[in-house]
């Protein structure tokens, strides 16, 4: 029996839990190719819903979504992108700073939908249950939104590529954000037909990825 | 054909995308009540190994993960917590402030194991692919890592309750954080038998979910 208002807590069978961690294992950062094919309205409408049933602390909600269709703005955002892309590179040196400039780092004028996800500082009020000793808490429940729509997407047979590299600046300015709104993730997402079995960075000679076992400690830091 | 090192990046089966959306649909924010019994080390394993599967800026892994296992310590984190909560509950007024007292708001000493998920700030060294131009990415990879466990967790009957309201400084002090380390989620974990439908503080009385439809807008910001 359970009551009104509750639903069982058990764990789902096993095949449900074996496909939670095939999207959990299969997400990828997706820098392309997309195929060209638009995402259909439901399947869209599926991966906004998942982000917004996200936690989010005090209940506030924070996050937005913008859904950028016009090809005249997106070429304002790859415009903002290209610049900050080249100061990045000049951080890097000598072989570090070529490969780096061989990369595909963003698909956002090939992806048939890109979506800013965005963070209201002020929603909820000046005063919001949980995030009156940590403010960026606020950010932390958008970025829980950003990856329930990714595993949402991987589930769905989307590909979805975040793309950090822009000067916060220009992405307020071409989207038109008040100041109180911040862009936590500028994303590209289309229909995709094969994905890197691990991280692209990895495939690319980048870096590795760590094992699981040195990140764990038990009770207190320890180096 | 797949090339190699690549999986085909279709859909899932229906039902293996429902169990997707059930996990993100059923996923609550759990103060308990939590079953005594313990975690069992293959599911902690694979909790973490969730957390560790998400996406990093530049593949740097910034997340850490403190099991605290030990009572005194617990007592210290729980003491942390009752003075920031007496903090919070001052800044409401009148019945707001009594109902905001009445709410459970943590599981720290009944829940079989609280898990501290921190951002090791400089992971990945000075500069990090992608993290060029918005220093925040390394804590919302970090809540990735998050949310991949709270929806694994669901999957596994395992309830996850994140409590913010600490001073930062007092759960750096405990834990015996270095300054670089963030605490950005600390969570308390255990079995459940049942869960709300809803959001708890919408159960609770303390606030109302929005809809979606009024948080999508196309290509550009309007109020």
């Amino acid at each position: 029996m359970t009551a009104q208002g509750r639903t069982p807590a058990g764990p789902f069978s096993d095949a449900e839990r074996a496909a939670i961690y095939r999207a959990i294992r299969e997400r990828r950062d997706v820098r392309g190719p997309f195929r060209p094919e638009a995402i259909a309205d439901d399947v869209l409408m599926r991966l906004l819903g998942a982000a917004h049933a996200a936690p989010s602390v005090g209940l506030s909600q924070p996050w937005d979504f913008l859904i950028l269709r016009d090809p005249a703005l997106r070429k304002e955002v790859r415009a903002a992108f290209d610049l900050a892309n080249a100061e990045a590179a000049a951080m890097f040196d000598g072989e570090r700073r070529a490969l780096y400039s061989d990369l595909k780092l963003q698909g956002i004028l090939e992806a048939p939908i890109n979506l800013c996800i965005t963070c209201d500082r002020r929603r909820g009020g000046p005063v919001v249950l949980g995030r009156t000793h940590d403010p960026a808490t606020d950010l932390y429940s958008t970025v829980c939104a950003v990856q329930n729509l990714w595993l949402a997407a991987r589930a769905e047979g989307i590909g979805v590529g975040w793309v950090s590299i822009f000067r916060q600046d220009d992405l307020r300015r071409i989207l038109h954000l008040p100041d109180h709104v911040v862009p936590v993730a500028y994303l590209c997402l289309g229909h995709v037909d094969e994905l890197h079995d691990g991280p692209e960075l990895e495939a690319r000679g980048w870096g590795r990825a760590a094992p699981l076992a040195p990140h764990i400690r038990t009770d207190r830091w320890s180096d």
